[in-house]
C-alpha cells in the first residue's frame, strides 16, 4: 500500500511589477501549474500579484484569490489565514501541485510568510518550495542607478509609518537605508530627512517596476502631496566614491 | 548626417547561483548580446558570474573577462576600473549592445555598481540599463524558510569583516540581520551571538542556490572551521509570531 502524496505548494516571488523581472523558475512554474493562488489586498481590494501574472496565465489554469483580513482583529485574522491554508491543503491532496504568487520575493514583508507558517502549523505534512524574487528596493535601486550598499557599507530596511526621533536615528546611523512603504506618512519622512541633512542623499520611487513607474530626485518637492501605496525612498551618502 | 549611436550597456543581476533564479530579462538579454563581460575574482581568480552562464551561452557569443585588482593600491584599482570602461566603450563604439554579468543584484556589495560609477565619468556617451536580481540573502531566507522581515520589523544588512563590539550592538538593537561574507572571522560572529543570547536565533548559509548548498541551524557547531567565502548568517527573533 502506497500513502497518498499531496502535491507541493510553491511560493513564488514574482519581483517588482514588470513580468519580466520574475525568475526563470517562477515563470516555468506558472507555466506548468494548474492552480495559481493570488493574495488580495485589503488596500486596493485587487490582487497586485493577480495583475503581474494575469497575462501569463492561460484560460485552463485555475486562479484561487485569497483574502486575508490584515485590517480586522487578531482572531478573525487568524480565522482567515487558517480558512486558506485549508484550501490550499485541499488542492493539493490529489497529489496536484499549486503556486502561491507574491509581488516581491515571499520571506520580505510578504503574505506568504505568514501563510507559510500557519501551513507548517495547521497542515505538517504539505510540502512547500520557497522561489526567491526581486525586491522593491533592488529594482528601486536599479531604476535610480543609486547602490543600495557598497564596500564596508550598512544597510537597514525600515517599513512605514514613520516615528520622526527613531527615523533620524537610523538617518544619522547608517549610510544605506531603503524607506518602504512612505505613503502614511511622507512629510514625516521629509521632516526627518531635512533635519538630519540627508535630504540631498534621497531619491523617491512610486510604483517601480511598472509602467507609470515615477522617480523623484528632490523629495522636497513631495510635501504635501498624495503618493501611490507602493513608494519608497532610498537614501545614501553621494559623497561615497564607490570605489571602496 | 547621423550621428553615430552606441550600443547599449546592460548590467544584469544572476541571481544567487542557481541559473534558473536570475530573471526572464537578464535571460532573454544573454540569449541575445554578443559580447558578456564577466568581472573576475580575486579571492579565486575565477569569474563566480562566468561559471553562473556557463552553460547558457553559445559558442559564437564572446566572453570577456574583466579584472578590477580589488586588493591593490587605489591607484591601481582606479587605472583597471578605467581600463575595463574602455574596453567595455569599444565594445559598444559600433553600436552593439554588450551585457555586464554579476552575481546576485548589481546594486547590492556588487562590481557593477563601481564599474557603472566609473564609466558615468570617463564615458558619459554610453547608455546603461540596470536588471535587478535575487540577492543572496533572499535566496537564503527562501532555502532556510525563515522569513528576512515581516510586518513592522526593522532589517540590517552587514558585510564582514564583523568587529565584535559593533556587531554585539547591531544585535541587541535589531529583530533582523544578514551577515553577509561571515567566512573572515566566523568565531567573532559566533562570539556576539552568544553574548547576545541571540544564537538560537540564528541559521548559517553556504553557497546558497548552488548544488553544494548547505543549511547549519547550529552555528555553534562551526566554531574554528573553515568555510565557503560565499557564506552569510541570517539573525531573525524565533519568538516572533509572524500574525502581525
Amino acid at each position: 500500500m502506497t500513502a497518498r502524496t499531496h502535491g507541493t505548494l510553491y511560493g513564488v516571488g514574482l519581483g517588482p511589477g514588470d513580468p519580466d523581472l520574475m525568475t526563470v523558475k517562477g515563470r516555468r512554474l506558472l507555466e506548468r501549474i494548474p492552480t495559481v493562488f493570488v493574495p488580495i489586498s485589503e488596500i486596493s481590494d485587487t490582487s497586485v500579484a493577480g495583475t503581474i501574472v494575469r497575462d501569463l496565465l492561460r484560460p485552463e489554469q485555475v486562479v484561487v484569490p485569497l483574502a486575508f483580513a490584515m485590517r480586522r482583529p487578531r482572531a478573525e485574522r487568524e480565522a482567515a489565514w487558517r480558512a486558506s491554508c485549508d484550501r490550499i491543503a485541499l488542492a493539493l491532496a490529489d497529489g496536484d501541485d499549486a503556486v502561491f504568487v507574491t509581488e516581491g520575493d515571499p520571506m520580505t514583508y510578504s503574505t506568504f510568510a505568514h501563510l507559510a507558517e500557519t501551513l507548517r502549523e495547521t497542515h505538517p505534512e504539505v510540502r512547500m518550495v520557497i522561489v526567491p524574487g526581486v525586491t522593491s528596493f533592488a529594482a528601486a535601486a536599479a531604476a535610480t542607478g543609486v547602490p543600495l550598499v557598497d564596500a564596508r557599507e550598512r544597510m537597514v530596511v525600515l517599513p512605514g509609518p514613520y516615528e520622526r526621533a527613531s527615523l533620524e536615528t537610523m538617518l544619522r546611523g547608517f549610510d544605506s537605508l531603503v524607506l518602504m512603504k512612505v505613503s502614511s506618512g511622507l512629510d514625516v519622512v521629509i521632516e526627518a530627512l531635512d533635519a538630519t541633512g540627508r535630504a540631498a542623499d534621497a531619491v523617491f520611487i512610486e510604483r517601480c517596476g511598472w509602467s507609470d513607474e515615477r522617480v523623484v530626485g528632490d523629495v522636497s518637492t513631495l510635501r504635501g502631496l498624495h503618493v501611490d501605496y507602493f513608494s519608497l525612498i532610498l537614501v545614501r551618502h553621494r559623497q561615497t566614491n564607490g570605489h571602496g
